[in-house]
């Protein structure tokens, strides 16, 4: 199970802080999982992780390996958490150069953007390569992924024709929506969003599971790690790490710390953190509240953001995810010149350098007064990826219930949106 | 030459304010143009951008024509500004897929962090490959390219024997430090990061121009951008758009505004923003004071950090880059049954519709008490990256003398490498 060390937060907080809202984190979990909070109609996550191969997850892994025979490309079109979710998941595990690596199709994210440039990239990638896409929209009217979609149906048509549908896979709602009865006119295959999951907690439905498997990941192996969270994060009291994280961040919250800096030390994390960042971000970032979400990569940015983390303003705290040393090792060799200096560390592994790299920085950083957070997960693989995914969304809820604000809604996302449709002189605005 | 519109920060801001603060940019632009501010043994990079072609310049076009000829991948190896800037350039110019396309040798980089999962999956992308590398570094010591370089030179050792060295590029101090030494040992070629300029600042150096020139770009084209700005950028009034960015981001930084996010509609700028995070943060971060950098990719970011951008702790301002619409532009095709209900935008183009919503998406923010800089750039090209790095360098020293701290130091950064180097057991530590 995921461990959470807060033994560097105490600088900033007392145990007494910790132990004074342990009835507030109580109601807040009991609020989520009894059903009773605002916005209660969205919490079909919960209890999307299970032990048993569901069929969806054997349809899922169907269609993957379909398109593994018969696609060198595959690209997914979806905004918001129907694209964070599944490139999170890729990058993570298979790396941030997957496309560049033998063995699995290349996957690309589309429909995320209203970028010209990006596009014409997209086009000039796909060009006389065998692909097939999956579009992820709940209503499929969404700006930005419906006019990708439009694009690619027309150039798959063309270089198809009626033989398109059969490479066309569709990730929305079981019964409603625009993209539904699309679906359902061309005979193409569907997977499904539950209603009451939303974008930013859909990552362990088909949304993400379609791609990671597609990326070679097993559907069963991600959700055996969510499962086991999900058991095992049921406890009712501080041991539970869900506890721990959502009261600490609360806590700093309350004294200050309006940004939380979420990093690691892998820079394959990139896409992981920008998950994070909108499931917290969107969560939280309302009635004037929420604490400011933001992303390092270290070592990169302990030479660029780390100047102002270690003297900086005051308004900081980190959370610092570390996974379990990977199997295969890097040894340091001998230079008998030693220009460098580095023969001090002969036959030391890099993992080791790393892990001494993490443990300076913690110190130096806490001794500057930024409060850290520890997160200690397994090595890098699918299981401990649905491990981290149920982990933050349970964190989530319980954190937003005890800020006080309605976790699963998103009202501040429309504005941009209206003044839009009125600027394109959409119907009806 | 950029614009900055301002028109966006007035519910904010008066232009008493503005006016008031005059006197306080002018001695700010002074201290920094006449060297008698703090840190003035390093603006080297005020006066690096020249209209003629210089000897350094050709050589480096000589070095990149003879790697696009020999190399099916180059490695650049730096950390900091020896990696945020060539990599900006680069993602921002070519695109964030510039690996898949034909035409430029590979470019990776590396020494960047201590991740062992990193180094495996740059053997492996190394793997039968004829491949070119180059060292960034003042020193040679500074610990992640120091070790990464002992491994990649072992590697070309074992590969090239002998004709090893004509491979390896080394950009460094023209006299010390230890890759200086070890360049002029084994007969490297190399390249000035000259004594007086800091490695923030140094992209428009050998640092930022080689790995450029490799990816097919002209440092005579980057060059002649940031070559204009610094003539037309020196103008010592509010007519300077370096004027109005440095004075308007410190006047919101009084009134509470502790969080910049710099944002673009391009998703390929995602490493220009790096860029930038490490310039102004690294350069104000200290003191217990500094604007907190961080940054966007919209559309994307409008369905994750949107919700808070609009509705959350009102302690945000924004800086949106935009760039002129692209010379290709792409058409929405009309669809017969209009499920998605895109006919309406049958005919216009994408970038009108990117347009909209970023005119709808700055009406919303400025509402919901988000105030905006907007700067209009030119097309995406080397011209135009030049005159962004220079505009930006010079702000960032403007603001952070209007800040009254030293932007050209960063004494934070020594403080984990101490922890650090005592855990590894490095002698004198």
């Amino acid at each position: 199970m995921i461990k959470v060390d807060i033994s560097n937060v105490w600088g900033e907080l007392s145990l007494a802080d910790m132990l004074q809202c342990e009835q507030e984190v109580f109601d807040a979990h009991m609020l989520l999982s009894e059903g009773k909070g605002p916005g209660n109609d969205f919490l079909g996550w919960l209890k999307l992780p299970t032990f048993e191969e569901t069929e969806e997850m054997r349809r899922i892994q169907r269609a993957a390996d379909k398109i593994r025979s018969d696609s060198e490309v595959f690209v997914v079109v979806g905004i918001g958490g129907s694209y964070l979710g599944p490139r999170a998941a890729i990058e993570l595990v298979n790396g941030s150069h997957h496309n560049l690596k033998k063995g699995n199709p290349q996957i690309f994210f589309a429909g995320n953007n209203l970028s010209t440039n990006a596009w014409l990239e997209l086009c000039q990638l796909l060009e006389g390569k065998d692909f097939s896409i999956n579009i992820i929209s709940k209503s499929g009217t969404t700006t930005e992924p419906a006019i990708a979609t439009r694009a690619l149906l027309l150039m798959m048509d063309r270089k198809y024709g009626a033989k398109a549908k059969e490479r066309i896979y569709v990730t929305t709602d079981s019964a409603k929506g625009a993209l539904r009865q699309m679906a359902t006119e061309e005979g193409y295959e569907t997977f499904i969003i539950p209603p009451n999951v939303g974008g930013r907690y859909s990552v362990l439905t088909a949304v993400g599971l379609l791609p990671m498997a597609v990326a070679g990941m097993k559907p069963t192996d991600v959700m055996l790690g969510a499962a086991r969270a999900r058991k095992d994060m049921d406890i009712r009291s501080f041991e539970n790490p869900v506890w721990q994280y959502a009261a600490i961040r609360n806590l700093l919250y309350r004294k200050g710390k309006k940004i939380e800096i979420l990093g690691s030390y892998e820079p394959n994390f990139r896409y992981f953190a920008g998950w994070w960042q909108q499931l917290f971000g969107e969560s939280e970032g309302k009635d004037g509240k929420g604490i400011f979400p933001a992303t390092v990569e270290f070592t990169a940015d302990l030479h660029s953001l780390g100047q102002m983390i270690q003297e900086g303003e005051r308004n900081i705290f980190e959370t610092i995810v570390r996974f379990a040393p990977p199997a295969k090792q890097v040894e340091i060799g001998l230079n008998a010149k030693n220009l460098d200096g580095l023969n001090y560390l002969k036959g030391r592994t890099l993992d080791f350098v790393e892990e001494q790299a993490f443990q300076g920085t913690l110190a130096a950083h806490v001794d500057g007064g930024v409060p850290n957070i520890v997160l200690q997960a397994d090595e890098i693989c699918a299981d401990t990826l649905g491990e981290l995914f149920y982990f933050f969304e349970l964190s989530c809820g319980v954190s937003a219930y005890m800020l006080g604000v309605n976790p699963f809604n998103q009202p501040g996302v429309e504005y941009y949106k209206r003044n839009m449709f009125k600027l394109l002189g959409k119907p009806g605005y």
